[in-house]
């Protein structure tokens, strides 16, 4: 238990029952998502998603593979597919005195050397690691994975790893796109995963002052079902909320694609205890805010594991909206909607939810469609005639918005008429509601997309910024144009598949998340050429007043970027703390490029950089 | 300059030109505010407030003194007045090294060690710092007060402290109520106050991203008054903003009175640049939100001088409202009061203010007003009528909530209809905008009131705790309840004075402050025998789920609860990193705590705790 005494617990708090896990939503070990869904190539060429979770699970789609190798200029055929071999692990290092330590404290379930275990533990969902995944191997894995169900186990897992000399990976849902929990591979400890899936309780839920304490190890969308039950939601809803968890999101500093109404993850989250080298992080009250000094608790926002393991949180608690609608704009062109979007954000009557897909996006989503017969047919070649004759649109000009309105119906309504008011303004054309809802749900289903272009020579990863509105049109001319220069420069088959949408709306700028790829047959080093361009690329986003993230994170395969992006004493300050605040390193697998002398000479006591 | 490259600096910012200061501002060097203001008591025992500076200027008060007294169960007599005579320091301690290093880089002009300047230096407003200004002495005082005028000076300043082992005390304006400002009696180096005013100016005002970049030692009124010349505000309004600073807004984790619609300083501040030991925190870009590891910018909210001085600040602007509207509401007690603001709250359409006092400060209110004649008296007794008889309401229970409205005339409007029609709900009765706009004016004369009741004999001051809504009447009555207590456990003559009022509120909960006085006649050591009672109802409010503070800050006051709101491992951790990143102790006005003996070992290089 936290070491402070929590004060005043309101009466009014109610203890939700925990439900058990749900056997039928078992994870596919080996690629994104649940074991029943995963993107298929029928023997008629028609591509398909199994099962029946999602929007468009079920459906044949006949143009996705040809549109894609289309994009990239290169055949992409139903049958030409690269074999998924994942290689298990070797055997673990040993840790017997750590493990002996633990045999008091953990059950055996709760301690797992397996291979299989261990492998899922070794990596999050950067495209580089699945793709060593799926077509080559790891290159190092956890030497062992602990369930702990309570926070007095981790305390114990954290002592432990102190007196026996491991490193310790914190493990929320392993959907991290930044290589975070990539083992170094010159780690000469063993190294341990926490995975915190089975602390995943909503501990109390206080429906007066709206807030909710709910474990670390909570994925996202048992938060969400949990809340709905008592009307509520926590509103934080980022791509990955399926899989993702709270610990998790606070780690990385995590924004939900609903964020214009319930805020980013250091909006939401009022307290938090983490255990850490020193004990335990705690505080005595929950309040809406204060003034307490620098605020420790602050510090592990984006601290990605590297100071402590989060082990709950108390955050913020919202209606569940009265209403909720969906929309879709159609704009002559990207420059069209981004202005749109910026009277939006500066309107006051901002939707749940803004997105702008450029045409590239547009045409993927199309690509996803089942093929037109019927009356769909002629409403399709109808909207299209009407789209590039009568409104002067071009279909490969032409750019959308998709919004997600919640709120009150009155709200709702007003955020509806302004939208409309100002995309008239910019020559936009309402597209319909069922647009803009099915361009959210595909975010969901699209997930799975990446293995299957995997399986079939495509190397693709996503990336993301955030930039002043003022730089917002410049950066999509010059990451796309970065992008074909980079790829031309290497001589990569074909052309590159670049495209962006912008993802979330602020008064003073937006994020813009990007897909690229390129067809990677008999490419050698596929996923590091692929890491190259993007750092490239990278680097073109900063010189354009970019960020190095909006809400992905350092992790891994940005760490080399800190120092560009920070003055040297930031920096310094970075590895002080570190080394003050985890001397022995028993967080160690983020290190912001902290060298392997500095750690050392810290682990000695020495206790500078 | 910050040693990191800025980037793309959008050709569209501003550089607004600098105004020199107005002579007619100048402030009172032994009191609160201007010069030209100041509460004085007439030969008829009516009170009136000198200059023409606030809504209550020039007006005679005859109730004011009265009814004060009423409440002490005392008599304040117009003429029965304790002399103010601020004592002078002695000589400074020798920094003839540190001086002669800073010859080269400061004019002469920008550095005083003249004994008022040093005075000014050593307090801020804490009531028990001014009650030893008035009548006893402060006990120690800078040695020496610098004035920089651009960033580099102030890394100049810090580097020198640090070779010729000075102790820095970063000063902004000057209002803190938290003893941040006193020097350690214990403090062996010479002192050195840094003060940031002549750090004063709007570098540049981005209109498309709506964000500009200004120094921090700029104060709240001329960041108001060149902003709004170019159709803009930063939108961050504390009761102290006429002469509170932007640093000083930074590292006291600030809150303005309309953060409902604009946010509190930690909303508002996108960038900062910060002069620390190891060199100056500076990053590339400004951007709205990013994900970039823990970052050490937002370390410095709250930090109260202990780790640097912040030169800048990039924050976002506003436009300003179209509208502006003021409102007040009588309740017939503080619960329905209460209640009216929790709804207020819950509902999404917040006025950028809400307040709600109690009782007391509506009779607090009421003997700020001036003699009734005429039809103002007629109109008064009506009032009163009605009030009692008509609405059962009393004038002994009932409560006021005033509002402020920013925005467009539509949003405005939906907030003012929200709200009349919530009050009804809780039986509420308008009672006007004249006299909300009253209110909010009120803040900044009434200011100026300690100094005179500190004249007459009244020991007083300012305190204020956050809370979650289930705990807020609560809170009041134990408060009240406490102060009562403890005043009569000391045999304190009379009764003492104690009222409050919301001043913020959250979905989650509200902030709460308060105002507690005595009749200190004849009290030996009223100051400290404040500061006793006023820790007693701190232990209160604590045990009640209340923070340490909202937004007033930690400084010398309240370090010492530092252990009852956090685990011993969040204080190690303050304490290591304080340790990590100011080793010597530079910024050694703040240590939370930590022992002299800590503070030696650190200094020796020992880097531990």
């Amino acid at each position: 238990m936290p070491t402070i005494q929590k004060s005043y617990a309101p009466n009014a708090r109610i203890v939700p029952t925990s439900k058990a896990d749900d056997p039928s939503e078992a994870e596919n070990p080996y690629g994104w998502g649940f074991k029943d869904t995963e993107f298929q190539a029928l023997d008629n060429g028609n591509i398909v998603l199994t099962g029946n979770r999602y929007n468009i699970s079920g459906i044949e789609m006949p143009r996705l593979l040809g549109w894609m190798g289309g994009q990239l200029a290169m055949p992409l055929r139903w049958n030409d597919v690269a074999e998924v071999r994942p290689v298990l692990p070797s055997a673990p290092r040993e840790a017997a005195g750590f493990l002996k330590s633990l045999s008091g404290v953990l059950a055996p379930d709760q301690i797992a050397t397996d291979p299989e275990t261990r492998l899922r533990g070794g990596h999050g969902h950067t495209g580089e690691e699945i793709y060593h995944l799926f077509f080559n191997r790891i290159a190092r894995v956890p030497d062992m994975v602990v369930f702990p169900q309570d926070h007095e186990q981790v305390v114990a897992i954290v002592r432990a790893a102190a007196e026996h000399g491991v490193c310790l990976i914190p493990y929320g849902g392993g959907t991290n796109v930044t290589s975070a929990l990539a083992c170094p591979e010159n780690e000469e400890r063993p190294i341990c995963s926490v995975n915190m899936q089975r602390m995943n309780r909503i501990s109390w839920i206080d429906p007066v002052n709206r807030t909710a304490e709910i474990q670390a190890g909570a994925m996202g969308r048992k938060i969400m079902a949990e809340l709905a039950e008592h009307g509520f939601t926590m509103g934080h809803e980022p791509d990955s909320v399926e899989f993702s968890t709270l610990g998790g999101w606070i780690a990385t500093h995590a924004s939900g694609m609903k964020k214009n109404r319930y805020g980013n993850i250091e909006d939401i989250v009022l307290d938090m205890t983490v255990v850490t080298p020193d004990g335990t992080l705690s505080h005595h009250s929950v309040v809406p805010r204060e003034s307490i000094g620098t605020d420790v608790r602050k510090w592990i926002f984006g601290s990605e594991g590297m100071l402590g393991i989060v082990t709950s949180a108390v955050v913020k608690l919202f209606p569940r909206p009265g209403v909720q609608r969906y929309g879709s704009i159609i704009f002559p062109g990207f420059e069209k909607g981004a202005a749109f979007l910026y009277d939006v954000a500066l309107s006051g009557l901002v939707p749940a939810s803004v997105r702008l897909l450029d045409n590239t996006q547009f045409h993927f989503g199309q690509a996803l469609k089942p093929a037109a017969v019927g009356l769909a047919k002629v409403k399709s070649a109808v909207e299209k005639f009407v789209l590039e004759r009568v409104k002067g649109f071009h279909l490969d000009r032409l750019a959308v918005v998709t919004l997600v309105y919640e709120g009150t119906a009155a709200e709702v309504a007003m955020q509806e008429r302004n939208c409309a008011t100002l995309a008239k303004r910019h020559g936009g054309m309402q597209a319909g509601p069922e647009n803009g809802e099915r361009g959210y749900s595909l975010t969901f289903g699209i997930a799975y997309i990446r293995d299957l272009v995997f399986r079939h020579h495509m190397m693709a990863e996503s990336f993301e910024t955030s930039v002043p509105w003022s730089a917002v049109v410049e950066l999509f001319a010059r990451v796309k144009a970065r992008a074909h220069k980079e790829h031309a420069a290497r001589g990569l088959p074909g052309k590159p598949f670049i495209t962006g949408r912008v993802t979330q709306i602020y008064a003073t700028g937006v994020c813009c998340y990007f897909y690229m790829g390129f067809y990677a047959k008999g490419v050698e080093h596929a996923a590091e050429t692929y890491l190259e361009i993007e750092r490239a690329v990278r680097a073109e986003i900063l010189a354009c007043g970019g960020s190095l993230s909006h809400h992905h994170g350092i992790g891994k395969i940005r760490d080399v970027f800190l120092k560009d992006i920070q003055s040297p004493a930031a920096l310094t300050w970075l590895k002080k703390t570190k080394v003050a605040l985890d001397p022995k390193n028993i967080f160690g697998a983020q290190n912001l490029g902290l060298s392997a002398d500095a750690l050392a000479r810290a682990a000695n006591g020495e206790g500078r950089v």
